[in-house]
């Protein structure tokens, strides 16, 4: 491919996933690919060479935030307390998939473990980001021994899907992740 | 409209949702609405009339089972110890949810509170037939003061969404459910 075809299609890729970004926040996972490739101005053969699944695309538009959650990971490891940075992260976590529409969607297929040679994956960068916040609050007794981050996500992508539809998601999100890790008991 | 006509439309009604339930249990909430009509051999208009919005379809497609849930709930009732029977309820509210794809959704839009003036919902039903359960869990200190029916559902509908593409649904959600209800924290 000549220098001049590859920077066109840098420059494709880029208005694509672009366009996309702004097509999932306003419409979700559920975003047609059609309506995609007409704002930004390519044949749906293109978004489908870039993007061959819906899946492949909820992960591109969401790479920037997961790599923003896995940073905040890193940063909390320095945290006292280990169940409390633990839970800081996971309520962050939450918040990202409610305002991130179509985050949750891509984490769900993710943590599905139905696709192992999916390498680079949104949860396998968060299981390697929040790993050793995890196995402290383990080594602790904080969290239960048999807890994994992808069990941790999937609570969270849970409270996400679930409150979707909600006249507020932002707050039932936080007041299930709450309810959540009190177990349901009263707060202390 | 004379008999003949009105046990026509029953007919045309009971076929409908009889496809319907089929549809929905193998394609999910995104069942094909266009598809439910050529299989049941009718057209799409005829299934819009009987079911205005994909809530109403999934509703109807729901119904038996929120009735059996809400017959357990009655049972439960009479349980020993409140919170065990109040998480026992919810266990099978997450296994049905689980098992009949298409319920979760259903009670997703059902559990937003965005449209009030839907009388005998899916959540309604649930909330009347659990709300006893949760009172006396929560006057017993068992369980949150501020917890509702429809944070219950919630959790349990996220449980559901959130591993509808894992390997083992149920296995997971039984999973996340345990997590949820100790908190995280290691088993006592």
């Amino acid at each position: 491919m000549s220098e001049r075809l590859r920077s066109d299609a840098r420059r494709n890729y880029a208005r694509i996933l672009a366009v996309a970004e702004e097509e999932v926040a306003a419409r979700g996972a559920g975003a047609s690919l059609e309506q995609i490739a007409r704002t930004a101005g390519v044949g749906s053969a293109t978004v489908r060479r870039h993007f061959p699944t819906r899946r492949a695309l909820l992960e591109a538009v969401s790479h920037k935030r997961i790599d923003a959650l896995g940073a905040r990971a890193h940063d909390l490891a320095a945290h006292d307390d280990s169940r409390t940075a633990l839970l800081e992260w996971l309520s962050e976590v939450v918040a990202y998939c409610v305002s991130a529409r179509g985050l949750a969607a891509a984490l769900s297929y993710d943590g599905a473990g139905a696709d192992p040679v999916h390498e680079n994956s949104c949860s396998a960068t968060l299981e390697e980001a929040a790993g050793p916040l995890l196995r402290r609050a383990v080594r602790d007794g904080a969290v239960g021994a048999g807890v994994t981050v992808a069990d941790l996500i999937a609570l969270s992508v849970g409270i996400a899907l679930a409150t979707e539809h909600h006249a507020d998601p932002a707050a039932q999100a936080e007041r299930l992740f709450r309810l959540t890790v009190t177990g349901l008991r009263p707060e202390a």
